[in-house]
């Protein structure tokens, strides 16, 4: 659980609620305008003037959302963070706040919190948001993470679910399906580790898998990027429970069919050998593996030269009108209705 | 748990994630222009405009926070609302939305989950806020909910906890103590029921401090009501952990000492009677024994005659020089050092 393992622990019940809060936030600097208050009151104060505030917030619980037998902390709260500003800049809105609260057993020493709040700190500072908030309690067992992000955007840069049209182009940021096989390398380890706790697993040809699971990263850059490229989204969403449950609600929330091309969907070399070692399919994987933090948009057609060609983004359809439905054109051309098999958290409980 | 013993119990399983947040959430109002978007897309969209926007954040959790055996739920949803509301009314702020995450284990029906949001949905409409967000996922053991509340305030409206000056006089609304004697009835009625499950309570004698605990009502009216007097208190803060570590705290943010005068701490005659019966010091359970929720600020002495007089203020003491330190003017004058013994969390854990 923690980095290093021999060093000294200190309990939580030495330093009570606002001593431990005090020790985990001091060194979170405040980076905008729009914070005027942040941690040490009430409540924080913040100044958005005439922009909108968008706020998000997600829950994540052990042994439902992350496993510690292979998340390290500090990778656990950087991804923590990141699972929240994604829904952000799924709005096209800038992220510029964060709250954190943690509920966690007497099982964890202070030397565990601070490394989860590393990897907070490295999120922020990456993101540039100010973590302006939050509790601190105890649990009966394990942990727990309450992040609310907090964002800003002008009226009119905003981009709901709901804007879609038919015959728009649907389109996707980097490449899926990683997250979901990188959890399948490290639960295959495990396994093995369980078995024999002295083998020392080769993760190296998985290495970008991997990452993908333990460490995503919240693409601000394809905010920034639609932006210098003077493109404007129609819906946008983030595909945190697969791509085909997130096509599934922007299409129910605009009112489109679509059909989705096999054949487009953006896959990483490694995503395509891992699915042949499991045995699996690819495009089941991508369409319902979740996790991996890419945008699903929407754009009018006419947009199209401006992204052409950009690797970082992808094609992978078109909406249609509503009554045609949602499909998935396969590789040999046959028509499958898309199902939103995310990710379901009350089902794997 | 439930109210209605033998009702139907449906499994959260069956409606899965999005089913559960769309059925629980479908029937709350939005109230506030400020409210852009509300539940439904990524993030919920806000507009301040020219005020400033209020931020606070708390996790309750099953076992540390909350009992279910005597906590009904649907009280338990009202008082999650109002520990978050009362710290934007400790900011002299308006109130205006909330965002709500659950973590449930399996053992809970939708029917609990239900009665949970009843709970919370006549706590919003009491309060006029409006619920913009949330997440609903399961946990291994147990319950745990996240609250966000978010509220606006025009910027010189907003009051800190570091305002205080020396010579300002304290003040507190309400009385004190009540909700920690209605968790000590609590506690030992479920003692009782423990040995002879066949016992019927009668809690009627108690039923003040009974609702003090279970029912608590952040003090928007006093926000209201410091506005119609036009007092402007230099600083403020909620009692959530006992009087003594909240002056303390205001102490700290305002560099200021204080004088507590244990004769004017304000208690209801059920408190009084009930710490007779559980020998227990009716001081020490105002001064420690938090959950109260009622607000406490300073005022500069000028303002005294705009609140002499009115039942829900009080004047405990005064503000002193920083160096002069903090205490407790007994009944019979001796000086006491003020100790924060407010409630921990992870030392009762």
């Amino acid at each position: 659980m923690l980095e290093e393992k021999n060093q000294e622990k200190t309990s939580l019940e030495s330093l009570g609620e606002f001593g431990l809060i005090d020790h985990l936030t001091k060194d979170f600097p405040i980076n905008h305008e729009s914070t005027i208050k942040g941690i040490g009151d009430d409540a924080a104060v913040l100044d958005f003037k005439d922009k909108k505030t968008i706020v998000s917030t997600d829950l994540l619980v052990e042994g439902v959302h992350f496993d510690l037998s292979y998340m390290p902390l500090k990778h656990l709260g950087y991804k923590a963070v990141m699972v929240n500003l994604s829904d952000i800049y799924a709005m096209n809105a800038k992220a510029t706040q964060i709250t954190v609260s943690i509920a966690v057993s007497n099982r964890f020493p202070l030397e565990a919190l601070e490394e989860l709040y590393e990897g907070i700190a490295l999120a922020a500072k990456a993101h540039k948001v100010d973590l302006v908030g939050g509790d601190t309690t105890s649990s009966r067992t394990g942990m727990l993470i309450s992040i609310t992000a907090i964002g800003e955007a002008k009226s009119e840069e905003i981009v709901y679910r709901s804007g879609a049209k038919p015959n728009d182009l649907l389109v996707v940021s980097g490449d899926l399906g990683g997250a979901y096989m990188g959890f399948q390398v490290l639960e295959r380890e495990k396994e093995v580790f369980k078995v024999n706790p002295n083998s020392q697993p080769d993760l190296e040809p998985y290495s970008y898998i991997v990452e993908r699971q333990l460490k995503p990263e919240a693409r601000q850059d394809i905010v920034a990027l639609l932006k210098s490229l003077d493109v404007h989204p129609t819906s946008m969403i983030d595909i945190s429970d697969g791509l085909s449950s997130e096509i599934l609600h922007l299409c129910k929330n605009s009112n489109v069919g679509c059909n989705l091309y096999e054949d487009k969907i953006p896959l990483d070399p490694t995503v395509i050998s891992s699915c042949e070692e499991f045995k699996l399919d690819s495009t089941l994987v991508a369409l319902s593996g979740g996790e991996d933090y890419e945008l699903l948009f929407t754009i009018d057609q006419k947009e199209f030269p401006k992204i052409k060609g950009n690797p970082n983004l992808t094609v992978v359809g078109h909406t249609t009108d509503m009554n045609e439905g949602a499909f998935l054109i396969s590789r040999n051309n046959s028509k499958i209705p898309l199902t939103a098999q995310g990710w379901n958290s009350f089902a794997k409980a």
